[in-house]
């Protein structure tokens, strides 16, 4: 019983997400997976990084063409598998990706030609996954930060037998509606982990991915237990090592000892503007024992299989740090004329030096063809992954039976399913609860949620004390404490983000959370935009949202923001009022599991308003006070966050002058666009023009609520440093403007 | 009368920026800068890199309290000032900053403390200004990377005698209107050189400081004039460090060998979070010597002035590396239960830990007091710095004489002043020129711009052959070939876009551009923010500006781009259409030279429309056809950049129905809010309210322009991989869709 409880778990992520071919349970053998079968350590040592490392072997057309010369530079063999069927499975690779870029006359054909060999190994000797099941919880996870290679995974995913790659999808790369788009997209391609393209991001995930691991390993291991127990692989070139997230992603791996985190640097000297030495001269191995990673030098990547092995080896007996296996290669190996150049990155190479390449690597087959012994060799995946997926699923059975209250939360973390009655753990508020900052009432809610929910992790970018994110239950994620779940990201904000969106992608019940000031989303963005493309439910907790941070001044004060990310695709902007609708944005943010939530909260106190709550904030706009009939008022006041108390304030007055006047709460525009017409006019009437917004922001966009005869209070320049009150008075954003401009529309 | 020339030179500028205060022309004694009295080489060694890095030195109260302790440690004295005369400026420093922070009752005490013996040194010993004229072309910069720390900038600019920080400005300190904001703002406080607080940015701006120095000396020295001739100096903290802009950016400036680029690295193992401990632990100092920097370590920043003094000796005797001189110091030294604490970093100490400091360190005096003989001791920089700059006018004026046409270049660089008739340089085009992608069209302006103006330079971050951004006359800009023009940053957008703000913010006339895919701006974002707010004159040359850049799918297919600068204060967002409007959009970005401007441009090919101008760019929204009359068009159709073709066609189809039609050219928002209410009415009636918008992104914010009864076409999500004509039809940015909207709304 047990045992069909765990199937039904794994097989209940598979339906959802992936037609099955064949069922996994009807191979229960231990097959040993071919990891287990690499040659005993080869004598390569970890290189000291030194400027030499920038020397590398270029191929000759002859060293191409005849396996011999390599054998001798490969000193060892692999028992399972002999050297010229693994060359013709990295060939095979190689024109997989040639043909398809060049079918397409688009993408970027020298990665995958140079990063075959390592891709081969990783893929068809050392990862341990299920083709027919891309979401098996255990699965080594691989990255492929550099995402312009990504025929490199597609041919990959393709010989390993995953469905989303078949060949007639190789032959529909880069076209409208395939499942081979031009980068590596997650939500298009079961098999692809994490949305890649924008570099340095996947590293960044690779490191949350890590981290995942790392932290679940260690919460729900037991002593003769080990359910959680993967790699994460990544390959990442000169480019993602160039951008600053990188190095922010990685000097968190080397403090955090992410031992099963294993970075294959694509060290190919060519980036789109030539060679690397025209912007790139840092010595990357050193800087990387400088982050307190393990590094190793493959000086052969480009035909030194034994090399690659057994720098694998070495990286796994490596456990306390990461390791980064810097691969010399050369890009567009094969291409006579145009490896080793720029030409080769991001082009498809043309039909003469297609013909060419053939000729040079001693390649006769038709275009996307797979020779049999290759098919034949890589077709032992799908009954090893199935098998594999079978071990874990009767391990997991014993677990759970062992394990039950564990087995549980892991259950939870593996599927997404969110434990019962989890939203009442929620606060809710009155009128009569004292005034608060919504940073303060974020971290009640942050607090009740970790209590509930199994996967909740997170944590700040240096700024927990101001962004109130501490879960107070419990301690820091640090090496020798992975099993806590408050994550100290240091002032990271580009890292965090992508590390986050690691962490969602790994399981979908891990729910994290980042928090930084709002005006620091700017270093972010590009972090959060791929949240939001790529479906990872990510809280992004930014305090500090206005110009009521006072004396911090125009740096830290966000006008731009809010309007920002309205306009970004599947983002959750929400900005709550007071203490309900703090929690009822809580409650959207974990039920929207395929979207970015981003909470905009104060630094300064608010109080708690009449007529929020958790309902209404579901509704992104809604009415939290009216004095009018028959749904016409005569002016319509509408705020959001800090302001919604001015609005309050306001109708006050304009009531007692005898005004009709209702007050909404616009906390999230994304919400209210998904309501129906009709609940939309029973809150913004259409013939009710009269209508003022106030938010301290930018009043970009309001026009749309507002419509051209109402008016929009807002700022639309940078803000300044002062005492908080001073600065909202001399900006109006004051009871007293939202009053003459009522009066002004009305 | 050379003499003269260059004299008005530099007041001219000074003029415009500052009051001045006795006339600098009338001290001219070569009195010797007190840098030349350096004690001889200490024996302090740089320190080889290692974890022991980490132990520091802890201040006993006694040792606060006894000189004869640390006189024990300084083996070595100043001829010229003695110790004790140096510990008692330095402690005025800590409680100017003290004082000012507890006025203020907001702001950071910590860091003013602790790096006081190094910002003393600096600004008494060391650093070349001219405290009367802040803009003097030849001084030293300084940047405080650390921006949250500004009461130590403030303290030394008040010792220095610079007018914008007088007594009174101290005691206004992060109040309404002061000249001294929570952070330092260039805009705000001349002597200022950038504006920081946003970590990391700082180091980023002084690379591109010690950028332009490099370059200018490399273009205008010669071997008998030495007429460029500054260093650039910086401190640094620990949030600095872990951001990766901060990478970014010592990784080109030792790739660049920015000999004349000192950062001090305040390592004082606090940040916000509490000890650097629970996230930075990797081995700064190492990772700055793998990025091809010499590092010193000053173990003793509390009170090892000779340490100090020898470490910037060292540094400037290294002159083809940066130095990074890893000073470390105790965060709020002096405060006996403080120091060394968070609680220090971002608070006043309270009247009690005032008291108690003033016991500690010995401090009689009255807040803000600035004792007389140190008041004394620095009141030689006035004279000393008018010297200085009358020196340096001296020099130019033989240099003007020599080198006429150079220094008619480098002039022009000091003072902004463009070269007369500099615009006729700017390409036209008629509708017979050839179609052509805006992004080549904008390689033909930056072409032709950079024959014409002296101060213009710039690259792309690695992607020059896709922006199209190479300046063909010139080189590159590298370590052994500085005097070249065109940059290469790598895959670098954060730090690119902070170098290019050190850049602009150099001189006047410097006009750096940086350039990648514009859905990049992501990266860069906090960048851009800066040079808005700053008033850098830096222009984001970005191309791939929709969907129409094709397979490369949804990563890289910018959608709320514009819409989301469109919000930002102070960006000039500009979207050409075409040859002419391009044209007009640089012409607009040099002219606005307090403004950043960003350029969208397409990858595809755009046909030369008629009636575009460069004269109507420049108002921002223009009329570039109508067949109505009476101002009254049937319908208006709106469109920027590659969409503006879409509705010059539907615009032809619609005419041959017998329908008026205007069609406006909508390149600029921001321009366009600049008309006047006249022209505005001329070009968007009120009374026609029948008006559709086309533009290949988010239609967020488009109601202000169409209205609550018009359409906006556009894209409210992301985008897609396939060809991009594909991608246009299926997203329904066509001329059908105009037509039918267009006869939807009329």
């Amino acid at each position: 019983m047990a045992s069909s409880s765990s199937l039904t778990l794994s097989q209940a992520i598979l339906s959802r997400s992936v037609p099955r071919h064949g069922s996994s349970s009807s191979t229960n053998s231990q097959l040993t997976p071919s990891s287990l079968s690499l040659p005993t350590f080869s004598g390569l040592k970890s290189t000291p990084a030194t400027s030499s490392f920038r020397r590398r072997i270029l191929p000759s057309a002859a060293a191409c063409r005849s396996p011999s010369i390599r054998a001798s530079a490969a000193v060892e063999t692999l028992e399972k598998t002999d050297n010229a069927l693994v060359e013709k499975s990295v060939n095979t690779i190689r024109f997989l990706a040639i043909d398809a870029v060049e079918k397409a006359n688009s993408g970027h054909p020298g990665l995958p030609m140079g990063c075959a060999p390592m891709g081969h190994i990783l893929y068809d000797e050392i990862m341990r996954y299920n083709p027919k099941n891309p979401y098996w919880f255990n699965r080594d996870r691989f990255v492929l930060s550099a995402g312009h290679g990504c025929m490199l995974q597609y041919a990959l995913l393709h010989l390993a037998g995953y469905d989303a790659v078949r060949e007639e999808d190789l032959k529909s790369f880069r076209q409208w509606g395939s499942k081979t788009p031009g980068h590596p997209e997650n939500f298009e391609t079961p098999g692809v982990e994490v949305t890649t393209g924008p570099l340095g991001q996947g590293i960044a995930n690779a490191v949350g991915l890590a981290l995942s691991e790392k932290h679940l390993a260690a919460r729900f291991n037991k002593p003769d237990a080990e359910i959680v127990d993967h790699y994460t692989y990544v390959i990442l070139g000169d480019g993602c090592q160039m951008e600053g997230i990188s190095q922010e992603a990685a000097s968190l791996a080397g403090h955090w000892g992410l031992g099963k985190l294993i970075a294959f640097y694509d060290d190919n000297h060519i980036s789109i503007d030539g060679d690397t030495e025209i912007a790139f001269t840092e010595d990357v191995g050193a800087r990387f024992e400088a982050l307190g990673w393990h590094v190793i030098w493959v000086k052969n990547g480009n035909t030194g299989y034994d090399e690659i092995r057994a720098a694998i080896k070495e990286a796994k007996a490596v456990t306390d740090k990461p390791t980064m296996i810097k691969v010399t290669t050369t890009i567009g190996f094969g291409s006579p004329n145009k490896a080793n150049s720029y030409s080769v990155h991001g082009s498809a190479l043309g039909a003469k030096e297609v013909e060419a390449t053939r000729q040079n690597l001693g390649w006769p087959y038709e275009p996307f063809h797979v020779p049999e012994d290759v098919k034949s060799h890589w077709s032992r995946h799908i009954p090893e992954g199935a098998a594999l997926e079978a071990g874990w699923n009767t391990k997991f059975a014993e677990y759970e039976k062992k394990y039950p209250e564990e087995a549980a939360d892991l259950k939870s973390i593996i599927t997404g399913e969110l434990p019962a009655g989890w939203e009442k753990a929620l606060p809710t508020y009155t009128p009569e609860s004292p005034a608060d900052a919504t940073r303060n009432l974020s971290q009640q809610n942050l607090n009740a949620l970790a209590k509930v929910l199994p996967g909740f992790l997170g944590g700040s970018a240096d700024l927990a004390s101001s962004n109130m994110t501490l879960m107070k239950m419990f301690g820091d994620f640090q090496k020798s404490t992975p099993e806590e779940r408050n994550l100290r990201f240091g002032v990271r904000e580009h890292g965090m983000g992508a590390i986050c969106n690691g962490i969602a992608l790994h399981s979908p019940g891990l729910i994290p959370y980042c928090a930084t000031f709002f005006v620091f989303t700017d270093y972010m963005r590009a972090a959060i935009r791929i949240s939001a493309l790529s479906e990872s439910r990510v809280i992004y907790v930014m305090t500090h949202d206005s110009i009521g941070l006072g004396e911090d001044g125009p740096t830290h004060q966000p006008i731009e923001h809010l309007a920002s990310f309205r306009a970004m695709p599947n983002v959750l902007m929400l900005r709550p009022a007071d203490g309900n609708e703090t929690a009822g944005a809580y409650r959207v943010a974990i039920l929207k599991n395929k979207t970015p939530s981003i909470m905009a909260l104060s630094r300064q106190k608010l109080p708690q308003l009449s007529g929020t709550s958790i309902e209404g904030t579901a509704k992104g706009g809604y009415i939290i006070s009216d004095n009018s009939s028959g749904n016409k008022p005569d002016v319509i006041l509408i705020g959001t966050g800090s302001e919604l108390e001015i609005a309050v304030k306001a109708a006050d007055e304009l009531r007692k002058e005898g005004k009709a006047v209702r007050v909404v709460s616009f906390v999230s525009w994304e919400l209210f666009d998904e309501q129906s017409a009709e609940y939309k006019e029973s809150v913004l009437p259409a013939a009710v023009t009269a209508r003022v917004s106030i938010e301290a922001g930018s009043t970009f966009g309001w026009e749309k609520i507002v419509g051209s005869k109402g008016k929009a209070i807002g700022i639309d320049k940078f803000g300044a440093s002062a005492p908080a009150g001073k600065i909202y008075k001399e900006f109006g954003i004051t009871a007293e403007a939202v009053i003459a401009a009522a009066k002004q529309v009305s």
